[in-house]
């Protein structure tokens, strides 16, 4: 959740449409998930080589291919070569800092985007690119690292349990963005308690360390807003492009996944609505407790240089001083000191410091 | 009023469409009230059995099936299949957190919508989603919660006053969304009352107790803002879309609805205008504040330190010094001390801060 | 000027369409003028009965009447019946609060605006509704209390000066609206003298009093700019609109109508650039006086400081102290005082703080 | 520079269309300039009758009419009669407040902007209305006062140079619109000049001084943008209308004032964002210096409150202080002084205050 | 990086399309380069005399002109004679502070943005304005400087790799914009880098440094945003342009490119976010250090002062003072003075500020 700028420069002086990876850690070894399912039965296996996926792929039923890490970039050349994708759609997956969107390319859609979820006990949020290439009967997924949040729609796919299995391929690809959109609201969720946390610290003791954590937040608040607000654009584009992969009862789903993404996005407003506030309130607090303790300040120094003033004056050593040979000058200028704290305390009430 | 992010990732890895209830606090129990009413006659009921209602549904007239709480999933389940409902309907239904929007599924119309009233002496503002379908003769309303805001509106069924008796069903929904748009004004006129209120306080004598003030209201507008924003879209929708469950002269009312809901819309944006500003007063009046109370220590400060010194100087022990041995030394020096009080004070008078 | 929410609540429970009076003041007593007028005449009376005007009302030109105070309901209702205006229309006449808009109804058009003038000698801003009923060859014009803009136009129908008694009753309501948006000029030009009174004595001598006036300037701002903004809406509309009820001569009218609006707006965006900036030049002018306070008692305490200790060492009373007892330490020591109160002030002077 | 609102309110009460001139000052003497010329010749003569030019007009080429002033207020009615110019259109031009935008009358075409130039050594800011009315063969061009940017045309015109001779009354009055527009960057550069001096001095030196240039600059910012905003949509719809008076190659130097429009409002956008900038710089600088103030303070009275007491300890007259006795009391309290000051010397280098 | 305004008034005056050069710097010495390729060969030189490039011309092939400095206005002029470029458009090529922008000239396209690359160990960022001409055959390219970021297109020119020499003179300009765009990632990543560095010291140790350093890339980024913002929009146009200049295949790159430069604006508007909160934790952390420094002023004074004020007392020279003669007069004096100082420190401990 930390990148600022793409890993883009390393590319300068390629041309166009190369295959190579670029991306801002090293790519993992590459696995290769294959699914192959109709309404009767599923196959599901890890592929060691190419060339068993294409003897086998003339069946009927869908086919749905899962690439995990980039580092063989030669046999994910290979495939989408199979496939006739086109130059520049391998170079924008291999290079994991897309914008989410989604291009037409009439005998195949290619849709990016961004998938977060959470992992291991920290909590820790992984952000990486998912690429989806929809054919007519097959489906190529594209990710970054292991780990996903598709193993429910595998289970789906495997128990045969919903509509799954009996719909086409483009119903495959609205369940794995439906679950990377679900994700999001987990995400946002997870941070909407974070910032609770924060603010109720705020509220019972402001701490610049708060700040900092108001600070943290918002930036993974800019990063997933960058990575969503292209979200909703992309799959507008989805439901408008007049696309024959798209059977007209999944682009209803779609429009569900999309009422999903403005939420979510609303959310996130409202996250950085509550932020910024908190903000606020921290900036004020500051500034209130320096009134406070400059009041504190304010009361000692007006009581006591007052008091230590007279003080001083029956200090000084002149011989002529009538007062201090007097058996009562000393109780009555401990009168007189007492008198001048009262009223300045007094003072101090009116003027509600006390 | 404080839900800042959705329960949907409860619902994570289940398929899409699936009947389950979710949200953040328990379903209540369902209860079915029954209206059924032509331009002669109005029957209420509350059902039992829903076998009831599908045999009597057969004659004339409308009819309105108002359910209230989610916990028996099972029921509402089968009503909306009764009524052909698409499962992402009842899904939408079911998870409460539901952004204001409509749906035109040409047999029947779903529109979804934030029900807010005030509840109890505390006038706490209550929040639940209404769900609306509306079909050739029939309407279907689902709340979450007991207590809704549709009392006149059943009040004129029963007296038969108005036109409600005599028109269809796209009256009956226009009635139910006008009551709904018309407890808007009444919480955002509560609202500004309380913002009247603390406004008053802030300009009499600001603490961090307003600020706070202000930042709960603050936020209730921030909530209402984003369940109020999409409903000017949703009848826009409606008003646009060329749907034949909707007569003419109905979407007449509706833009009626349309042009309260702008209003709701510019009142809320004033009154979060009049906050952003009541902020500014606020931090201002802490910065005068501390001026204040800067001003008080340095006149204290600045009289008294040269005094101190000067009766410091008095105080030392030096064997020679001829003024201690003068019989008007004490009284020079006290003059002294009045006439460099006096410059002080004349000081401040020009620098206007006396 | 202070409305901050509308009297809507009160209307909760009635059927809609009801022809009741809305408002946060109750109705003044309704008084109807009548004006009819041709190229060759013009009658203007005082009306009592309305069946007076419908008899009358047969003869060629154009009708206009001013309905003024709405506590006759049931005459104004039998109006509005009269001429067949729709219930809606009716309702939002008597709900003073309107949004500024238009609506074709084709037999007529229904327009609504804000008037604002400056009333008595405080000049104290009046704000009222004014709801035009544009008919072929009627206007109906409703106001909420006596008092308008409209004496120019009333002297030019008298008169028969300019081109108003040879042109029909979308001229009428052209004049009107144009009266009423010249009036805008005259309430911003009023404020911006304001804004500069205040301005000016922001710059001479920053007070809290300055501050509260920007605030109140600013929120008379929110306020007109809520009342102006959907007026250049609405004559937009009309300008669209295809009516027969307005010859292409008086759109060019509008248009310039139009063009107005938009430099009213622009001249009140202006004002509230200027009022943003006034609170920013208040804020620095605060800060800036804070450090001056700062620097006055920094000076003094660090000058007076050092002077206070030197002569607190000096008057120890310890036993062996060999400068006590020397003839030139008492002059020494205010030597050195002397210096160290020089080496400050040149600090200070080096730090630009004198 | 400083015009805040409109001189509308003067004109309340006239009937619209009325030939009167409304300004902030009064009108300047109406003076008449006449360009006559074709490809082979040019006349130019200062007029003095308007009965002259309508006789001389007969002949073929193009005639620019300047009309300078509006004291003449009949002799330019009687001139725009001649033209058949809309009653309308010779308001706006003796209004001269006019908020730029064009008009398409079929005959002509109807552009009023504003011009900007320095004049005198003190490079003061001129801002005056210029209105143009362009028609088949003519071109009348009305400003406000003596002095414009027009010379170069007019030599442009006399000398021959160039296409403007060959080339048709569009491209008359597109040389004067970028004319104008030109002098807009000079004003920016003016402005951009004046903002690089005082950010200079802001860096060296900050003071209240810069503070009020900032605001003086921001001002003229906002009375530019203003005048600015406008002329691009003005262009725009200049350039989108099909009047048969503009030529296809005239239209594309109008996209090219077109562009220098944009660059220009780009321009003033960027000073804008510089200018915030410098405010914030301001802002953080007296921040800093208040921090840097109340070091200094805290710095000494850290330093001398705790010598001060310490002195003041043995400064008491008990009479059993076995301390006042000893031989190494004196300087073994001198040491302890040196002691204390040293470790909070040591504290301040530690927290970096020296 | 520092342009505010354009040269752009040196230029009144003269009439439009006039071909002389305009910049901030002089103009550097003219150096034409020539590339001529087919999919079979490629011809590089440095030209000196143009007429050897116009008999050249001839051949089949793709053409490239790469000209460099503007010293000989009269070779660029007539160059672009030749090739019967409008005098506008050799004006923009000749006034180097172009808004990008595209424009569409049948024959030829005229294409105009800015190339930013990193010069030298300092990595200072260089800025130039790139001029393009693409016609049928031939490509000319406009530079102000020599340096370019163009060798990787040279090399790939010269070896033959890639598409390159196998497609038009389209794909030509698609390489040479795509080298530009691919620039602007590594200057982003440049000053990403910059504000990391800068985030970082100002964690560890704000100071008015780190605060000017944020000026100074915020201003950076003002200049690139101005740059690059208008370049999405130039190649939209291209991109919906239907010049026949332009292959459908060349035009699947330039929506790549687009799709680029979106990226960039994103990556640059996520800078700008981050450095708007840098300067707010700046502010903060000052209003932080400020609170520090004034707890320290208050701890020291509220303890000292109550102190100095007791030795103050038993330090008066009354004669009549009981405690002086007292043996425990003194320890409990000193035991006094060490309550009260110890009550302090509990109160700070209760207000945390210890």
């Amino acid at each position: 959740m930390t990148r600022k700028t793409s890993p883009r420069p390393q590319k300068i002086g390629l041309p166009p449409g190369s295959p190579v990876y670029f991306g801002q850690t090293p790519p993992g070894p590459t696995e290769i998930t294959y699914f192959h399912y109709t309404s009767e039965e599923v196959v599901e296996e890890k592929i060691s080589s190419l060339a068993e996926v294409f003897t086998r792929e003339k069946k009927e039923g869908i086919t749905w291919l899962n690439i995990n890490g980039f580092q063989n970039v030669e046999a994910i050349t290979q495939l989408t070569q199979h496939y006739q994708i086109h130059p520049l759609v391998l170079e924008d997956i291999l290079t994991v800092d897309q914008r989410p969107r989604m291009e037409d390319f009439e005998r195949y859609l290619f849709i990016t985007l961004r998938m977060f979820y959470l992992s291991g006990q920290k909590k820790e949020i992984i952000d990486e690119q998912l690429s989806l290439i929809l054919g007519e009967n097959y489906l190529l997924s594209f990710q970054e690292i292991p780990g996903d949040v598709f193993n429910p729609v595998r289970e789906r796919l495997r128990s045969g349990k919903g509509r799954l299995r009996m719909l086409g391929a483009d119903y495959l690809a609205y369940s794995l963005i439906d679950a990377v959109v679900d994700n999001y609201f987990l995400i946002l969720e997870h941070l909407g308690e974070k910032i609770e946390v924060t603010e109720k610290q705020l509220i019972e003791d402001p701490s610049p360390e708060n700040l900092s954590a108001i600070f943290r937040l918002k930036r993974n608040l800019i990063f997933l807003r960058r990575s969503i607000w292209p979200l909703r654009e992309t799959i507008n584009t989805l439901l408008r492009s007049e696309s024959k992969l798209l059977s007209p009862s999944t682009l209803l789903y779609f429009r569900d996944v999309y009422d999903h993404t403005i939420q979510v996005i609303e959310t996130l407003e409202t996250l950085r609505d509550i932020l910024s506030e908190m903000l606020d309130i921290y900036l004020s607090s500051q500034s209130n407790r320096l009134n406070q303790i400059m009041k504190v300040l304010t009361i000692i120094a007006t009581i006591f240089m007052p008091l230590t003033f007279i003080a001083g004056i029956y200090g000084m050593n002149f011989r002529y001083m009538p007062e201090l040979n007097s058996v009562w000058g000393y109780p009555a200028v401990l009168l007189l000191m007492t008198l001048v704290a009262g009223l300045m305390l007094v003072y101090f009430r009116k003027q509600k410091w006390l």
